[in-house]
């Protein structure tokens, strides 16, 4: 064997088969990879995250890095702007390491907790975790009375017990438990051996005042935490919702009801496929699952942990906490293989799962603090869907009512208390922001009403917070369609009349594109603007959701003039435009005031759950109660769906008002 | 300041201030400690365990060690033999480190689980666990049919499900949970997410045959366990009764219901005190209540491994451990702090122990395997008295019957369905065969029968395996006590008739004593013997059970003829002789068939419980139901008790039957 040459020893090094260290900025964090790897690998690898969200196929260009020094490879993509490119500006998920590199994330880029080391202290923050625009808008709001009774999932209960004496002997342990029956009608009790090791010294340095904080399982009352004094009135719980691509968090303080605090950010398991299918796939990998499970439980880590920074209340003081999320997004949670979700019969492990410790999966509240999960209906229809249904009020509701819930998914339920349906149509990310070039979640900065004067073309518009614009968000999209559409900037098909003369609209590489806040203007370094891929992605988006539940009505021999109440849900944060979105096609033509936006419903029922064991029953009940109808299976949807994908519709006849409205409607 | 010469520090080294090395043999164990300590201590942190019973007292002789090299100081004790002091034999707790040792422990002190290094292959296996009589006797045996049904705390059911299709879609939890309502009719069904977590591969890689093991909480039915495959006819639990001086394990086929063994071993807990009174102090210091709570666990993990090994039992196939001990025992076997238990007014923290998971406390069997306590009714009775109530049917008698439980307390309990009150008497250890010079557990090689000719004054004895004599056990003492005395070698009050002429009594720089076997002919070094302080000692315990049981009675207006069975409890194997325990006055002078021996009680409830949800029910009734008398503030039974201290009883009316039968008694 001929020993191979030093020099080629070290030149390997540098080439595909070595090693090579990448170090990103500004962060500062470097990691030895194999040299051929993708930049957007050595990233996750280095534990920098980025707001990808296409699971790296290059198509939602979110992973834009600064290449500062080192050799690499990369595929072009439209996503990156001439003037970029000259930059240095590559998508990470497009390049491959050929040495060792310097790579800059720049803000956009970051979605993540990383500290950031550099001067730019606006970043130093936890990344990537925002105050929704319900936040904003109105944090502080008390909860107004719902339906359900306030029994809480933990229950704080200060007890003053009578000393024992010679003649009242009763061991602690019961002697609590005599003490709690008093004064709260529990029957059974349970608890565990950490709280009983504690308990003898705890009644007596506290002499014998003590609050407890039960939860409730079936017929049996847990004390789940004894602490010395009163503890009251420091109980604070959070909702979530765990969307695909968003997720929301809400603090609630379990006494008053108040909503404290909401915060969101994407999933960060986008970044290993951005709809559950890739997910599922990518869980069969080896630590697939165990990286997908702590994407999320970070995800919730650092929502709690902002949310309980900005109250200044400690961790310990949280002890329970509710999810509502699609079957896989449950699964990934509690690290359960979602592997047979995808498999004929599409049969979950679990769907009604008990409730357990928050810390049994890493969620960070009170050691002992509660996680239970919202139950779903079916693989396609999760407990978010059963959440958005509590706190809609359908399952109650005497006449037909119809909830449409649009995110990633876009699921319907249609009924009332005698009968519920639902179903789901693949509406795509593009409403939350994703997928689109310069889609925003609903967030400070986020532009969410335009309007489009239809002589001069020039917009005007408003962001959440009224700060500089960084983007627009789903509601803002909404309004835009529509303004681009009424002022005849697009026609029925969503291409743009290139016959239209303003600077605003103009040619790129990649087809034709508005202009909405120039860079100038913006909080970002790019124009804003929204191209004719944008919106075909979100044509697609609306036509999936209103040819749904146009079936689905019409699969029961009904119509939307038999539906009484229409619920719009969806992480549009305060603000959706009915109006405009009848023009767009997405919803039904029907009189404005069958019509309830109710914001994200998930989130709310998920609250209702915290706050009620009632709604909690509820919510086993709708789940079970509901059927589930799939579409996939039916041909006459197929045929509905493609007849959507116009503004608004093939079939004008359906959208009257619009008709009429429409100053340019074309054929 | 002068320096100090290097000569004084190398002394330093070798006084009682600087460290010394102590080697122990067999084991070739090497501990660095503070010279001046006492070689037990020593001991002790080289983790060398010694039988000592007495807490380090100098009392119970059992810690005799051979010096072989090394200075040492060391008190002269009663215990060793001029004899044994010519070879090097000192009690290890009387003994303080002046230097260097090497320290050689001799077989008769060793407990523990230590492997030995030498060629005395007859101790290479686990030292202090041993073989109750019991076992030695009747192993296999099926226990009998009891009054409670079969459905032993975790009860393991094969389930054949049927596969999901589209038509039946129910989740793998939930068609888990529904098979399992189907053939059980459990309704409120709960499991934990580790079950969950591997629920999908394991119906799937099984064909969807598992087997669950199944617990019952109150209403809950709880899936513990799921295996693949039928695994319902391997199920197995563990009885134990945790006495103060001896804990007894029985393995059982939780299916079947055999006993398929059992084991006992000294309590590891002694070498930190011999009662409870002096552990619970040692609790309280630095690492005491972790160094007791290990103690306990490693005894049960010692009798629990033998137990399996003999059955060639997988410890994962154990799936639930009963617990009967005192409430000190079981504070201290959950590693709850037991200080409250002496403090008045002398509360426990809990006796209602909930169910939990034997790994929390430490104990290795299956992982999810449950563990449950059987609840006592006072401070001073405890769950083992409980547990000799479910054993002995006295909860349900229709007549008054009487329990009297013998081991380091002599616990009572009289009463009927209709009422039960039960006392506590400080018997001490030495029917356990603790406190006393020759005393051994009621194991292979104890002397249980004892005959003594009145005219030669020659003995005739029995062993338990007919082995050669290791010493003797409660019931040989009892036997001997009554043999003397019927022969006059002892009088009323316990002292030997110097008188007679016998080379088996002889005197000793302690007292007389009585040589039972000569050293040539018992499988110990020394010869076997009873010494007047023995007497004294045994005397004592026979005095505070008589006293206790015949106080309590009147105290209730009634009398031992109103008593219509007498159940004798305790370890003593599987022989006790009632006409001798009454010829010494341990039990009252009552018509012979009142009589019954049940042996070690507490371990038959304890199984009982194991094999029975009806049977733990019914302990917890009996537990509540149960009324302590308190014995220690009432004059009047110092009076009985004092008067208790002959044989067999100052009130020679009260044993007619012993009056007429014994040859020589004195005044």
């Amino acid at each position: 064997m001929i020993k191979p040459k030093k020099k080629k020893k070290a030149k390997a090094a540098q080439s595909s088969k070595g090693k090579c260290s990448v170090t990103f900025l500004p962060y500062g964090k470097k990691v030895k990879t194999e040299c051929g790897r993708e930049l957007l690998a050595a990233a996750i690898e280095a534990g920098v995250h980025m707001t990808s969200s296409c699971g790296g196929d290059g198509v939602c260009g979110r992973c834009k890095v600064v290449i500062k020094k080192g050799d690499y490879v990369t595929e072009p993509s439209g996503r990156i702007t001439p003037e970029e490119r000259k930059k240095g500006y590559v998508l990470a998920c497009l390049t491959s390491i050929r040495g060792d590199m310097v790579v800059f994330v720049p803000p956009e880029s970051r979605l993540e907790l990383d500290k950031v080391k550099d001067e730019d202290s606006k970043y130093s923050r936890l990344q990537g975790i925002y105050s929704t625009a319900e936040d904003v808008d109105k944090a502080d709001s008390i909860i107004e009375e719902g339906v359900f009774g306030h029994s809480p999932l933990a229950t704080k209960l200060y007890l003053e017990l009578p000393k024992p004496t010679l003649d009242d002997k009763l061991s602690d342990l019961e002697r609590v438990y005599r003490e709690i029956r008093k004064k709260s009608g529990a029957t059974i009790m349970q608890t565990g051996l950490k709280n009983i090791k504690r308990l003898g010294h705890v009644l007596r340095t506290s002499n014998w005042r003590i609050t407890v904080t039960l939860g409730k399982r079936n017929e049996t009352t847990e004390i789940v935490l004894v602490e010395p004094g009163d503890r009251s009135k420091t109980n604070y719980g959070v909702a979530f919702d765990i969307g695909t691509t968003t997720i929301s968090g809400q603090l609630v303080d379990l006494r008053t009801k108040k909503a404290l605090g909401t915060k969101a950010t994407y999933n960060r398991q986008a970044v290993f496929g951005s709809d559950v299918i890739t997910r599922i796939i990518f869980a069969s990998e080896e630590d697939g699952l165990e990286r997908l499970h702590h994407a999320v439980i970070d995800n919730l880590n650092d929502i709690i942990r902002e949310l309980a920074k900005e109250r200044n209340i400690s961790l310990n003081d949280i002890t329970g906490v509710i999810c509502a999320g699609n079957m896989t997004m449950v699964h990934l949670l509690l690290r359960v293989d979602p592997t047979f979700i995808r498999r004929e019969p599409y049969v979950p492990t679990a769907n009604f799962v008990p409730v357990i410790r928050a810390a049994e999966v890493g969620i960070k509240i009170n050691p002992r603090g509660l996680l239970s999960c919202v139950p779903g209906v079916s693989t396609y229809v999760g407990g978010d869907i059963t959440a958005g249904v509590i706190s809609s009020g359908i399952a109650d509701a005497k006449k037909l009512h119809l909830l449409i819930d649009i995110g990633t998914n876009g699921e319907l339920v249609v009924g009332s208390k005698e009968w519920l349906i639902c179903c789901a149509a693949s509406a795509g990310p593009a409403f939350e922001g994703s997928g689109v070039t310069c889609g925003v979640r609903a967030s400070s900065g986020a532009i969410q009403k335009i309007k489009i004067d239809p002589a001069t073309f020039e917009p005007k518009y408003e962001t959440i917070g009224k700060t500089k614009a960084k983007g627009i968000c789903g509601s803002g999209y909404i309004d835009l369609l529509a303004e681009l559409y009424k002022a005849g900037l697009i026609n029925r098909d969503g291409k743009f009349d290139k016959s239209i003369k303003t600077k605003r609209l103009r040619d790129s590489d990649i087809g034709m594109e508005y202009v909405l806040v120039y860079r100038r203007d913006a909080d970002v370094d790019y124009d804003i603007i929204i191209t004719e891929a944008d919106i075909e992605n979100l044509k697609r988006s609306k036509g999936a959701i209103y040819s749904a539940a146009s079936f689905l009505l019409a699969k029961l021999g009904l119509s939307f003039d038999n539906v009484d109440k229409i619920f719009i849900a969806g992480g549009f944060g305060t603000y959706l435009n009915i109006e405009k979105a009848i023009t767009i096609g997405l919803l039904p033509d029907q009189p404005r005031e069958k019509f309830v936006f109710i914001g994200n419903s998930s989130l709310a029922g998920s609250r209702e759950i915290l706050l009620s064991y009632e709604a909690m029953l509820k919510s086993e009940d709708v789940a079970r109660k509901m059927t589930y109808f799939e579409l996939s299976n039916e041909q006459a949807y197929m045929n509905e769906y493609i007849s959507s994908l116009f503004f608004p519709h093939t079939d004008l006849s359906r959208f009257p008002s619009v008709k009429k409205t429409t100053k340019k409607a074309r054929s």
